[in-house]
């Protein structure tokens, strides 16, 4: 990422510690970036008061507040399902562009593809990115990772929205710590944005899902011995569990860590869909894997932010004791359980 | 398909039983469609001596030799791996537009955005269709397809281009001709061919692989008691399984019938992967299907072609007794058990 990005993030009406995964992410993981969110629900109150985290980012109801705050670009920091552009911010973005903002954006909806914006963003000079755009060649998969020497953890969850990416920017940093190479593989439009490169496995065309998952593996392997992929939906997701699934087959991981958030008893938004109890779920998930390349479940990671301190640590005792798995909330408690069982894992498996 | 085409396929160096998939089955469910074959490698043998069926449709080695009997559209028969048209391909279509062929193509890489051809299309007022063109607005899935009251039958199977789509053609006819309104859902380029109308799942963005799944069974339950969704790739296969899942979780089928070849037990083109024993492959389906919707695989249709008879017949009494499901070559022997099954599971089963 650029050093002088001095984001406006765009969240009207869905700033929300479980709803704004973009906008979360960024203010998380580089808050020296943000200058304001803009949320007309909720103008007047902080970051850290909406997500508790994020200092005193200010949440703003205009465009021209986060240009007074020296806003350089507009980050689109929603995910709606489908990812659709609205078409009210159609007008917003105009106004920002012709401000001399730049445009970043993870929707499936181009913002470059807009012909108006497009035009307006020439006259201007300001640069529209699309971080869902895929490669513009991509393969089919054919399992070209297994010539790769570094190890290979992927993150795997009970559902969209639940600490995938999150643990594994949690885990780069504190596995360098350690001493190993290690690169982060970012496969969605958060991911790509906090890394700086990557392929939004979700936006390719579906019989290269795997393939660009393969692409990806290979390049971040080239000057690592570990590679955390980022993982994407769930594999009992109804929408999205294509990706999920081409992802495992094409990123072929030798690991993969499991993450849960014990409140979560259904899919969100999809509540016909029940997740499975934990145990299952992982057997389910190494099952998925099996055939092409066994990938145990070496630890999991809960999303307990929504529990309070000693609700946390009991969720965390339970499913250590029902899963016999080193178990920890990243975030909350402490990353380490989870790096003490990656680098066992690095150390001790079998190279052919 | 409109009354009046008379194919030219295009299936150069690739025109076997194994390969040319689009061909094969152009040629088997609508031979008065087609005037010929080009393959340089197998010009003056017949569809017969190369496929076992097609009678005398000759395979011819240029362009010309079509013309002269008759034709007045290429299509293109063979999907290569990624579904990228040939370079050497251009200038043989660009002729046959010179002649006012229409083409059609069931081909990743959309002939009609190639500009040169698409420019001389409009010169010559020739027709290119792009089969796996997606629709122009597709939603994600949630799951809409539980509200629906006919029954739907997923084919799916342990390897890509093993007998999905041909099982629900041969089912189609026959279980109309039992007086069960039903439909068949085209999932991929050939079948919506034969079909007229699909949605070529392998072809969306991603995210929309089960929404577009969805879509597709909800028109074709519109006037029918029965969907037969024809299955795409493998849920173990390397390149295409999130396609296959995706598909899975998107057309939540009621049941399934799985599709396999007894001599086949690696996935081909990949043999790093081995096929599992069939008892387990259809325990791993039916795991994938159960955590959204039960669908317990009720028949077995094999792909025989490269058995002798008696083989053939060996392998089906095996599979029969290992599986302890109807099984039969829908093709080669008799369609009527899997048909028995499917009507037998329609008439029982329980209606929410």
């Amino acid at each position: 990422m650029s050093r002088d990005l001095r984001y406006l993030i765009l969240a009207d009406g869905s700033f929300a510690p479980e709803h704004s995964k973009t906008a979360n992410a960024c203010i998380r993981y580089t808050p020296q970036h943000v200058v304001g969110v803009i949320d007309r629900a909720q103008a007047g109150r902080t970051a850290q008061q909406v997500l508790g985290f994020g200092g005193d980012i200010p949440v703003v109801a205009t465009l021209e507040e986060g240009l007074a705050r020296g806003a350089n670009a507009v980050l689109i920091g929603i995910a709606p399902p489908g990812g659709q552009l609205p078409e009210s911010w159609v007008a917003l973005l105009a106004r920002a562009i012709e401000h001399g903002l730049d445009i970043w954006s993870g929707l499936h909806s181009f913002v470059g593809d807009v012909p108006a914006l497009a035009a307006l963003a020439k006259t201007h000079h300001v640069e529209i990115h699309d971080l869902r755009r895929p490669p513009p060649t991509l393969r089919v998969a054919n399992g070209r990772v297994r010539g790769v020497s570094a190890t290979v953890v992927l993150t795997v969850g009970t559902d969209c929205n639940i600490g995938k990416m999150t643990t594994q920017l949690q885990l780069l940093g504190a596995l360098r710590e350690r001493g190993i190479r290690t690169n982060f593989a970012a496969t969605g439009q958060t991911g790509i944005l906090i890394e700086g490169r990557g392929i939004s496995v979700d936006a390719v065309v579906a019989d290269f899902i795997a393939g660009a998952s393969e692409q990806l593996v290979l390049e971040c392997a080239e000057d690592a011995d570990l590679v955390l992929v980022e993982g994407q939906g769930s594999i009992i997701h109804p929408s999205y569990s294509g990706v999920t699934y081409g992802l495992l087959h094409g990123a072929l991981p030798h690991a993969q860590v499991m993450c849960a958030q014990p409140s979560r008893t259904a899919i969100n938004r999809c509540d016909w869909v029940a997740i499975p109890p934990l145990v299952d779920f992982i057997r389910l998930s190494e099952a998925a894997a099996a055939p092409l390349r066994p990938a145990p479940v070496i630890a999991i990671a809960l999303n307990t932010y929504d529990l309070n301190d000693e609700a946390a640590r009991r969720a965390v005792d339970t499913v250590q004791r029902e899963t016999g798995l080193p178990t920890t909330d990243p975030v909350r408690i402490d990353v380490a359980p989870v790096v003490d069982a990656i680098a066992a894992f690095h150390a001790s498996r079998p190279r052919e």
